[in-house]
Order: structure tokens, then C-alpha cells, then sequence
């Protein structure tokens, strides 16, 4: 006789899963729990903004979101929303860091512009220039093709991306995809690729000649004063971590499975609280941190070789929205969800962070909603 | 110029107040934080239960309730609902404490009951036999005519339920009232009073010949192994202990006065968990605890001299629900309700606590709507 | 150039490495966060053990221990020290959850014997009566055999313990090791095997005919009324469930690695509070929930086919401490370690568990230093 | 007979008091809560000041304690220590908002700063310029004097610190001293007086036209982005308030008595995180948010009508710390403490606030220490 273990009298008895619509409901209304600007001009936009983020969270069971509003390089509204971790009931406040995905790929990209602005990295130059034991196979890859998802480089393949693997170094990431074909000609597509920023992590180490995460934090986040953001090591203790969670297939939430995204920190590895992003990204609306060519480089979208726009520049999205030059970054991670977005003129940046896949926050609708509430008239 | 300091800047931006209906929805859909009892027969009492307290925090704007539910004399469910304190988003649980109110009376009567059975103390004797200090002003009062509110004794006037003053002793406390007139001939008649509970618990220290608390820690909460209920010393650090909150003018929640419940701590001072109330409660459902012609004293209703039935016992309120004998008390306090109830021939008892004034719960609706689903059939 | 990217940045700066001894000394000297017995006459030994349990953190950098003692089968004292999560600055209270490793055995074991107090199990039939897929390979085991780790069946191997796998059912975690050869004849050796417990909870099952946990679940934890104890399903939202910790090499705590305990439910997989364990235990103190005929069969230690003592019945240990009995467990898990011990004579049972691996928890010492202070005189 | 209500059960059994050397123990040893700045240059500044804070709230039994740091305008470390309430064991983060007591005269201070700049105040008209209804007497007061303690109006007398009225306007808490005598002829000497400033808040109010807290709130909290300062309505909820406490006689902490600061916003009602203060501090350490004119005028020490120095600006003490000129504030609230200091030339800001009385925190000591540690070299 062979019995099926039901999970019956732990699921149903003492343990919980929860409706996608019931759990978003909870954090609802919650009484806002937050450090919010105390600023008239903005108050109407923080209450506006406060009711899209719980109509989201219940529409769509999202556990926790952080939002954080920056105008004229100020921070005017931060607030956390629902809970860090549902089974010790941890409050979700604009402390908490959450795992921000791809939108590492912006982060990452400040580096490259400082090497590129201090001159120890050609954009043009062979990848081998930098990472002089990745394998050339007949092509020619560079840096800029990287930044723009355009080498050819390849994207995770089946379950690559619950990787559970501790990798000890960016070098020992490449192993994952160094001796795989080229999916097209350099330069002649563009193909999304997180694997490429590995590669492009690489470079930076190559050009700096000391470890990534060392250069991240020497140049950018210190002189930012960005205090939160750091590479998620799935052994240290990171004091504000939220728990992540996935919706299962009966629309209840459960806790996400377990990641170690050491192989991708440049691409998808950081956690950080959604301050921090703004703060970030409101040291790109003008020069000072960086330098106006540079500023440009970073931002401009590049095209295929044979001329198609891309609308990607170094690690960030260029688009329009309500008529306004918009720079961005969306980030999808395992149980989490991310999008920062700058609006130069306006001098708005919003940044959005969940503990669970939401696509209001990953798709950027609720990041460009709020940031449309706090634009100046 | 007399300018009206108005609150704006504080209330509306950097603080919040709260719609109860909102706060309440918050509540409402939060995940089960519940030790809950592992039985397949009382999951769906359990599910029906926890539905229509969320519904309860929603519709009356409640920031916090617990339940405890014991049948049989075993608790089979308890569980914490929304937060004991607001400010830093404590989730309340079953562990958390709060004020009881008037259930304290429920409490109060089992050392009464332990006096009577000993032998210590005549429910019939004048109260100076115990307190000879208590002015006679020429009328008698027994013990029995204060734990049935036959007394006369006067009950809060004015503003008295906001007392801040810390009595150093139960004697102190009697200095409220004791010169006042009676309000009618001992006996004549039924007029609900706290303050008589004051006296009592004068004539538990003279009849146990030790201090009021000492007796109710040595003689009912050691033997029963009720580990939560206190008196709330304001002072004291007590763990788990709730926030109270009241519904402002405009409906949102505010922090509830300041109070200092040390001037009735028998008929209105102590604090507990869900569980303790109802593991004392089981306690009295049969002989063991009390003796059977103990039992019968305490719970039999009293009648005003002229025969006029009372429906109140010796801390315990008599009643029919459904068709079952039911002993119940209910509890309000300053920023919180209560309400215990026991069916001894179901052997079914509940215990609710709010950190609000709600009347669902005070009131005693909520009580008996989870008590039936709970019933045997 | 390959650059081994240290972690200079993110774990000097922005997460943190703690020195054992002073992670310790953090949770010494809390302020006691007990719902306490209120007994004058165990107060003394409570002091004297908080004081021996945040010593014993101090001593050995423990991030979180919880406490129970019952006395005459009652909980006199549960107490939580330090903290369930240390990111997030949980703590550890009297309701948290934490592994209980091997002690889930003799929980386990209670379920054997209802099963043979039913006349449904014979301990001395072939396993295959039960479990028929079971391979015979030419020789027979018995359950007893099983219960006593004297059947011949292999414990882990290399780094089996970290299992990440979920396995659906009691009966494909026999896969791990149902092919392998016998390390001895049947009854001939004591050879401590948690997989033998794998293969007993299929037989639980076969006998049965329901699944292990809901076995468990409908004739163990439910009639005692154990609110807490459950398997620990890792995508489960499981209220109050700490976080697990181990002492890296420079003597720092870190997150215990990711581990699925679905292979060996019934040998080490349930996680509970403490109260729950001494609960269970004190059921165990005389006959009631178990016959007096099965208590014996429980308890009594086995020997090989030679004679020879193990000191082992079924998922106890039989000692002695004293000059009393002891029965009693340990269990080591993955950044956890637990003890349970019952001392049928004096009634004292206590449960300890920790939220790292801590040899004064999982050895037994704390818990038999904690037992002597609760004795009788 | 007449006994003495002793709180034996209560006190030993079910609360706690903690000697004030044990308390501090535990909070010593925490692992850091930071989201400290990453900085290699500051790091070990950092680390020094952390070991700082934590051995003095061993030594002086502190339960929580909030530091931050500001270098060259940048918050460079923030972290909380302990817990911000003990009962229900919140910790205390960097968020966490405090009692800043007499540092409220400080921030006072920018509004009157600014109408100068403005032209809106004359700070040697007399007060009744602004404040009509103040009462002459035959005596003329300047602002001037009031913000310089120059005024001869009195300090708290008795019990008056631990007011716990209700004030509805900050006339109406002139009520409080108006008629009384002053204590010297304005101007001729030094003496200390909270009630001096809250008429100091109604010539702001008269001078700018609207109540105090609005442009409290307008012109210095809003277009600085300090977003947690707030004053502390007793019945607001006010996310991230700490609890107070207060040393016992024994030594062991309590919660500290009820108090109700509407009485005195302007001299010591704000509460406030430390980040908030040491933005506000950064902000005065060059010409920007005033005029350098203007910050000449807040920073000049005053001297008495007989040329004597006080050292006192105009809501700020002026000294030498080992050899800089310091700016700086301490504030003793009722179970809190606060010291805010600012060493311009050498761009250092540190705040320290502490839930409990300290004056390790409140004389200025623990905040210099820091300070030394961060300065340039």
C-alpha cells in the first residue's frame, strides 16, 4: 500500500495559505506607517499615492511594498506597506531591503560610467581587454554590447534562475554560460540578457583591477551615502531583510523558494530599501556625480548595427511618459518584485519595491502612476 | 492676536488618524497568527469564528482582538487579531494582555468563594466584621449585598473612570466613596456598582488576613496556573501588554486617556490573556477548584429584598443563551472591553478581549456568536 | 586577471559577522519576556534557571533558547530568550516555533504505540506486513527492531542532512536508502539511524491506512490538544517560526543554511514550541492517554539479539539522573538543537530548544540542570 | 485592620524590575541594527562609537538608545541600540522617534531666524509687540532676552514637569506664568526658562501670523526634509514612538509617569529621530537656509546688561570642545534625554537621544566622544 502524504492536517491546521485577494485586503488599510514628508504641496499626492499602493496590494495579494518618492533630490514621502515577514508579522517599513532584481543592472551601470569617465574602460574595446580569459570563439564582443544587451550573450535557460549555488566570485560565474554559442552576431540584436552582466561585472574588475562588489561600494554607494544596498549573501546577517513569497497555485501565498543569486549580483543580486534608489537616482539628474558626457553616454539608447532603436542604454531603459524623457529599470527576482524611475526634467524619481511578484510594481504602472501624482504643474 | 494653535502640520502629515472603518479592514483579512488547536472537528468553528471577528474589527474600527475558546477544559483555539499597539505595528496575539475590566469581579469571586468555603468568611456578616474601619453611618451591609450590587454603594461619578492616582493600598482606595450615603436600603434593590467591589476586596484582606493581591496570586492564580493576569501597575513592566485606543470624534482611532486602574483593582484592575480567562473559567464548569456547594453558592442569582430576581450571582451574571444556562460577565475599561463566558452544561467557555471600546465584544454579541459554533450537537 | 571577489564591502560594512560570545551576552541579561508561573514556590528555581539559560547563551553565543517546565502537568514556567530573527529583531518568545530534530521520534512514538494499544501494529511482524513495497533483500526487520535503531539501517551519509528536495509522500523518502545493504543483522547491533524512522512512519501508515502526519495529527496532537507542533513544510506561511542560525568559522553567527526536513518527517522533521513538548510529555507522566500495559511496552529499553543493553526503547532514552529515571531525547538539527525529558517519578518534564546548534541545549545538560531545580524535596 | 496592598505577586512574579546594570548588558552586546554608512573612512569611527554607546548603557542601564551622525552634510551612521519598548520588546531603530526635551529650543530657534531674515521680527522690540496680551507689568522684555534666558521669567516649579493638562494653544500655556513676578530685571542676568520660550513660540506665532506649530512646520520641517520631528500630541498616533523610562529606586527601570508636553512645544515638546536632527544641524553649518547674517545672529553668545557671558545664543549653547567651536543643546524630558551638537568648521553633526535618563546622553558627554571620533584628521 502506498500512500500519498497529504499535507492535511498541517496546511489546513496549523499553517495558512492565503487568498491572493484576502491578504492584499489586510494591508489595505493599514494606518500608514510612515516617516512621510511634511510637505502641503505633497500631502495630496502621498494620500493619492498611498490609496493606489493598498488598491494594488489587494487587488493583486501583494504581503509588503515600499515606496519611495524623491523630488528636487529630496526624498518627500517614504513608506513601507503590509509586512516584511507574514509569519513573525514584521511590519514592512521604509527601512525594509528587499531584493531589487535587475535593477541592479542601473546600479551597476554608475561603475561603469566612473571607469569610463576616469578613463580606465574603452566601452569599444574587446571584452578580452578586461576579462582576458573569456573565450573569444572567433567573435569580437564589447562593452558597450553588453551594457545594451546586444553581444549575444544568453539568458537564463530552465531553472537557472533558482539557482541555490554559492558562487565565490564573479570570474567563477561566468563558468554558467562562458563556453555556450552566441545567440546572434555582436551588435546585431538585441536580446535581453542578465548573464551578459555578469560579464559585464567582470570588466569592471578587470578595468578597476579590484573585486565588483568593492568597486561598487567605494565609488558609488559611499560617496552616494547609499547605506542599504548591498550583495543579498544568503549566510550574513543583513539587519531589515524582508522575507519573500510567491503566490501558489491556489492563489494563496507561500514562502518563495530558496535563491543564493550569488551569480548574478551585477544583473540581480542587490537588496535595497527604496530610499536608497531614489537617492540614487537623483544623483543622475544632473552632473555632479557624474559628468555631463557621461551622463550622456549612460543615457542614451543604443541601436542594433543595423539601426534599430533599442531604447536601452547602459543599463537603463529610455522611454516617454505623459510626454516626458523617462529613464528606467524594471527588476523581477524570485518572490520579488522592483522598478526605479527617473523623470529629469520633472526632477522626480520614484522607486518601488514588493515581497512577491506583482506586475503593478514590476511592470513600472504603479512606480509612473505615483510619479505622475508628484510632478511638478 | 490670539491665534488657536491648530494641529495641522502634526495630525495631518507626520501622525494619522483613522476611519474606523478602514483601520478595522486592515485587521480584517490579516493571515491566522493562531496557535490553533489542531482539530478537524472544531477547524470549521474555528474558520466561522475568525471570519466574524475580522468582520467585527471592520464594521466597529477595532485595532486588536483576542479570542480564546476552551472546551471540555482544553483550550482549542486562541489567536490575536490586528496589533496591541499601533505606533510600532506589535501584532497582537494570544499571548497579548489587556485590561478586562469588570470580568476582573468574575476573578475576584473565586477568592471569595475560597474564603467562604475555608470557613474564613461569612457572606452574611456585616463587611465591618472584616473592614472595621468602614464607616457604619448606621445601616448594614454583608458581603453578599456588595458581590450582589444590593449594597447601595455609589459607582463612578463624573469623571472618576479617568482616575491617574496611584492608591498605594486597597484601604486607600475605599476613601472614594466610603462617606458617601448609600444610595438605597441594603438589599432593596439592584444598582450595579464597582466601588462595592472595592469593599469587597477590603473584606478579602481582612477575612484571608493578607493583602488583596497576595490572596488573589496565592489562592487562585498559582493554584490554576494562570500565568497572564495581573494587576496593571502602571509603572511595572509587564510583557505583552496591549495599547488602548479610542474612537475620536471624527471616528479615527486616537491613544485613550492616560488611567490608573489601581483605585478598583477587584472590580476593574486586572489584565490577562484570552487563555487565562477562559482556563479559568473551565476551572469552575465543576467541583475540583470550588466544591460543588461552593459552586452552587457562587453561581446562584441573587434578589432584592423583595424578591426581585437579579440575574446576578457572586461576580457572575446569570443567564439563557439558546436555551442553555449561561454565566457571563462582561468588562469595560478605559480603551478596551472584555467579556468571559461560560456554559457549564455545553462545557464550552470564551473569552474575548478588545484594545478598544467595542461594543461586539463588550457587549457580549461576539462572545455568544463564537460560543455557539463551538457547541456540541 | 581573475579576481576573487571578496566581501569586504558588504560584511564589514552593511550586514555583520557576531563573535559568539557576544551575540551571548546580547540575550543575557534581557529583561524576562515570561507569561511566568505564579508560584512562590518555583520562583526560585525560575530565577536560578533564567540565570543558568542566559549564561549558558552568553557561554556559547546562542541567538535564541525557549523554556518549559511542567510540573504535575502543569506548565509552571515558558519562558523565551533572545531572539527568533535576528535581522529583523524578532523575539524569541514562549511561542515560537523552533526544530525539534530527533525529539520528533518520541513524539512520533506515541502514534506507534496507539497503534499497537489499538491492536492494529505488531511490533515483532516483518515491516513488509505494513510497508510491503519494502525490499526484503533476504532479511526481516521488524518495527521494533526500527524503534530501537537496532534493525540495521543506514543513517546519513556525506551531506544527506542538508537535503534541499521536497518529497511528497513518507513513502519516496525511503528511497533514499531502501536499496542499500544492512549495515548488520536485524537485532544483532544499536546502530542510531533516523532513516530507520523513515521507514517506521511508512509502517505507521500501512497500519493505519491513513498518512503518517494525518496519524499524527488526528491521534496525538489533536487529543492532547499540541497547538503548535507541525511538520515544518518549507513553502508553508507557519506562524511564529524562527529563524535558524550557526557559528561560522571566525566564530560569527550566520543564516543556517537552507535545508528541507521532508525526507524524515517522522525522525526529525516536526518543529514546536516548548510548551507543546512538556505537554506532551507530562501525557505520558501515568496512564490516560496511553494504557499502562503500553507505557511499559514505550519504555522499556531494548537489547540486541546478544543481550547486550541499548539503553533505548521506543524514541526514548531510558537513563538515569539522580538516582531518578529519566526519559528523555535530543535533536540535533540543521542551526537547532532540542531536548525533552520527563521524569515520571518526581512528575517533572522540560523542554529546551535553541535556534542554533548549542551542545549545552541539544547535549542535555541545560535541560537536566533546569529539571534538578524544579525537583521536589 | 488595615494592610498595606503590597505587589508582591505582581512585581516579582509577572512584571520585572531591572537593576539598572543588567538592562544595560543586554542591550550592549546587540548585533549593530544599522543602516550604517559605507564607509571605510568612517568605519572605524563606527565601530568605536558603537562599543561608546553600548558600555555606557551597561553602565548607566539604559534601555534604548539612537545615534546618528552627520560629516560634510551627509548622514555617514545612524543606528538605534536596544529597544525602543520593553514590554513588548520593540527594537529601537534609527526610525524610532524620541523626546528631544530642550533641543525643541534649538529647532525653535530657525523660525525665529527666519522671520528675522524676513523682516518680520525685531528681536529687541518688546514682546508685546507680538504678543499683545502678555502682561507688562511695568517691565519691558525683549525676544531677545526670552530666546537668551535673559527674561527673568521663571522655570518649572514643584511637580510642573510632569504636567499631564491638555494645552489647546500655546496662549493659553502662557497661563501657566504670565502673572507671576519676574525674577529679575530683563536683561541684567542668566537664568534658565523653558516657560520664557513658550512665549518665545506666541511672538513667533504673532510675528508670522499663524500658529507656532504651522510654521514651525512650513518653514523649518517641510523645506528641510526633516520628515520624522513632530510634536508629541499624547493622543496622536505617531508612528515609531519610543516608549520612556525611568530609573526606580531600586535601581530597576519602570515606565516613566504620564506626561502631556503641550505645555512647552517650543522648549521641549518636539519628539524626533536622530537623523532628522543632525539634517536640521547640517543645515546651519554654512549660509543656505539662512543667510550668513542671520546664522551670525543664532550663534552669537548673549551677554547680561552688566557685559557678562552666558554662552548662550539664541536657542543654542556656544563652547569649545578640544579646541572647535561647538554649538550644541541637551534636553531632559521626563524619561528621556537628548544632546544634539554641531562643530561647524570641522562639518561634524551627532545627535544622541535616550529612552531613559541619562547622562551619559543629556550632559553632552557621549555626544562629544562621538563627535572626536568622526573628525577630520
Amino acid at each position: 500500500m502506498r500512500l500519498t502524504c497529504t499535507r492535511l492536517g498541517t496546511v489546513a491546521l496549523a499553517s495558512f495559505t492565503l487568498a491572493a485577494a484576502t491578504i492584499a485586503a489586510a494591508a489595505q488599510q493599514l494606518p500608514p506607517l510612515a516617516i512621510a514628508g511634511q510637505s502641503a504641496r505633497h500631502q495630496a499626492a502621498i494620500d493619492r499615492a498611498r490609496a493606489l499602493v493598498r488598491d494594488s496590494m489587494t487587488a493583486n495579494g501583494i504581503p509588503g511594498v515600499s515606496v519611495a518618492v524623491a523630488v528636487d533630490g529630496r526624498v518627500v514621502w517614504s513608506e513601507g506597506f503590509g509586512f516584511a515577514d507574514l509569519e513573525n508579522r514584521v511590519p514592512l517599513t521604509a527601512e525594509t531591503r528587499m531584493r531589487i532584481g535587475s535593477v541592479s543592472k542601473s546600479v551597476t551601470s554608475a561603475a561603469v560610467a566612473l571607469l569610463v569617465q576616469d578613463g580606465k574602460l574603452d566601452l569599444d574595446a574587446p571584452v578580452q581587454t578586461y576579462v582576458p580569459s573569456f573565450p573569444r570563439n572567433g567573435r569580437e564582443i564589447t562593452t558597450r554590447q553588453l551594457a545594451g544587451h546586444l553581444a549575444g550573450i544568453r539568458h537564463y535557460r530552465g531553472n537557472e534562475m533558482y539557482s541555490a549555488r554559492a558562487y565565490p566570485s564573479v570570474t567563477a560565474s561566468l563558468d554558467i554560460f562562458k563556453d555556450d554559442t552566441l545567440l546572434h552576431a555582436p551588435g546585431s540584436k538585441y536580446f535581453y540578457s542578465s548573464y551578459g552582466w555578469n560579464l559585464l561585472s567582470a570588466v569592471v574588475e578587470g578595468a578597476a583591477g579590484e573585486p565588483f562588489l568593492t568597486v561598487m561600494h567605494r565609488r558609488v554607494f559611499q560617496p552616494l551615502g547609499l547605506r542599504s544596498i548591498v550583495a543579498e549573501h544568503v549566510d550574513s546577517l543583513i539587519p531589515f531583510r524582508a522575507h519573500y513569497y510567491e503566490q501558489g497555485q491556489s492563489g494563496g501565498l507561500r514562502n518563495a523558494p530558496f535563491v543564493d543569486n550569488s551569480y548574478k549580483w551585477a544583473g540581480g543580486g542587490f537588496i535595497s530599501n527604496t530610499e536608497d534608489l531614489v537617492r540614487f537616482g537623483s544623483a543622475l539628474l544632473e552632473p555632479g556625480f557624474l559628468d555631463a558626457k557621461t551622463l550622456t553616454t549612460l543615457f542614451t539608447p543604443m541601436r542594433t548595427s543595423a539601426g534599430e532603436e533599442t531604447h536601452y542604454a547602459i543599463g537603463w531603459r529610455v522611454g516617454q511618459h505623459e510626454g516626458r524623457r523617462e529613464l528606467a529599470h524594471s527588476g523581477g527576482s524570485v518572490g520579488a518584485n522592483a522598478f526605479l524611475v527617473l523623470y529629469p526634467e520633472a526632477r522626480v524619481v520614484v522607486a518601488v519595491l514588493s515581497n512577491t511578484t506583482a506586475r503593478f510594481i514590476g511592470g513600472g504602472t504603479g512606480g509612473r502612476q505615483i510619479a505622475s501624482l508628484f510632478m511638478p504643474r
